[in-house]
């Protein structure tokens, strides 16, 4: 495991390639928690989301040699455009395996990054496959978006900037999909905060992460039904050990809780947030008893929502 | 007219009450409209417009004998709720007659700002009247929205720490509607750019302004069909003078335009904006072979949208 001061080494390589994003407060919003809330927003990161960071931290931490040749990945998603994006700033090329189902609108992003597409069948097999294929053709090294340790890390320097500006937090909440941003933070929370704690927070519709701490090994959801489609996916042998050993509990949040979070974000910080994102502040709502007079950092995940598919 | 330093002294005196907005920018917006562009964002402005610069500067230049018996104003837009705001803030009644049409939302924000709500009939008449017996009544100050000179100097000092962070903008745009944004925000390009000039910008359907410098005269709306709900009223005889004088050109744009700006800075820079406030981005992007290579800043007036009635 990285150590406190490789991980500030980590944070200070990153941070010509991505922007140091604001933190945000609201009085209503607090208001209504019963706590004060700084929001760290990732929805203003470059390529929309955290994501960013992660892609950027494991493309330096390839040598120059093996760099050049370029990295792979599959997603449909935030990470796709992040690798694209990142290994543009850094010169080098980004392969994007994308599902023949990903949507218009996501593949144009990554063309507008530079990504070189391939397409394939819709399934993880498929997509794994055509990454492998690639990897054996050009040479590039594969990026896993959220159970690689160099993208852990990276995930987890939002975190640490929101600890720099707000030292004394009591808690930090975060959304849990694949496990990358949470075991990051978490990590981050343990070398940075002062007595603050970490919470992670999903959907009961796709409750793994909260399964996998109760039964000590890794989940995976027989469906997954939710808004928050970045919180699919399940968690990984890499970040699994470090949530077991620096989350405190994972939240789990309906979703018409989902919805009127987000919502809230929306119409009172006029700020675009992804459902996913909503999650970690819908989380502190249901719990507000809970964490009543703390003061709370909440990471909001990205802000790449397709504007024609609303729920409200 | 107000001096350069009594404009200063102005600003000064309204700070203690209102945001400090960020101004955002976009490398994918710039790229596209072909210019550098700064975005003041009065959508973070408290109660989520300028309109709350305004009100805040028209209470403090009250004197203290005076301002005790409060301010009456009718609205059932962002005036409304930044009266009322100003007005709890000071410590001072605010009445704010509002038409038995306007939606619950807006009546729910004016109370939660404690502002006392008179219902009228939907007509100017009407909103008048209910002002003027109020004023007999208690004594209250009326405010105008936009055509009186303190509330005209209070909008123009978003231009004024627009300037502040970017000294040297060729140009400034701004949504004109009543006028007291464009005509306040034109005086503080005057006093505090460099040979900077200031464009209005507004929907061909209520091209009022427009028509209004062409014939020299205030000009009226025959219909007022836009989806730029705030940009719907008309001059007044406090403003026009200083438009006249200081504001380059009113831009036109049509009504998909707006919309399109409006999806544009949704989906790119992560922000809630009204439509009204994407009229100035989408002046910018129909004369953008006007503007190319310029340093433009764009006033961002609100961020008070119906989530529920949205145009995509």
């Amino acid at each position: 495991m990285i150590s406190k001061k490789e991980f500030q080494r980590l944070h200070r390589s990153i941070k010509p390639y991505i922007h140091r994003t604001p933190v945000f407060s609201s009085h209503l919003l607090n208001e209504l928690a019963g706590t004060s809330i700084f929001f760290k927003c990732e929805n203003f990161q470059r390529a929309g989301a955290f994501k960013m960071r992660g892609a950027t931290a494991a493309i330096l931490n390839l040598s120059e040699q093996v760099r050049k040749k370029g990295v792979v990945t599959h997603s449909s998603g935030n990470f796709a455009q992040a690798v694209s994006l990142a290994a543009k700033n850094l010169g080098i090329p980004a392969y994007i395996v994308m599902p023949s189902s990903a949507p218009e609108v996501k593949k144009a992003a990554v063309k507008n990054y530079e990504g070189k597409i391939t397409i394939c069948q819709p399934t993880l097999k498929d997509r794994e496959e055509a990454a492998e294929k690639i990897v054996k053709e050009t040479g590039a090294t594969f990026l896993h978006p959220s159970n690689q340790l160099d993208v852990i890390y990276g995930q987890g320097t939002a975190a640490i900037e929101l600890l720099e500006e707000q030292p004394d937090l009591d808690l930090v909440i975060t959304p849990v999909g694949g496990g990358g941003l949470l075991a990051g933070s978490a990590l981050a929370v343990n070398y940075f905060g002062k007595s603050c704690e970490c919470f992670g927070a999903e959907p009961f519709e796709v409750d793994d992460a909260y399964q996998s701490l109760k039964s000590g090994k890794i989940e995976t959801n027989k469906s997954t039904n939710t808004i928050a489609d970045g919180l699919k996916t399940q968690l990984g042998d890499k970040n699994f050990p470090l949530i077991q050993k620096y989350v405190s509990e994972i939240i789990r949040v309906e979703e018409d809780e989902i919805v009127s979070a987000m919502r809230l974000i929306w119409e009172r910080m006029k700020i675009i947030v992804e459902p996913s994102s909503a999650v970690a502040f819908a989380a502190l709502l249901r719990e507000k008893k809970k964490f009543r007079g703390k003061k709370t950092g909440i990471i909001i995940s990205g802000g790449n929502v397709d504007l024609s598919n609303l729920p409200f």
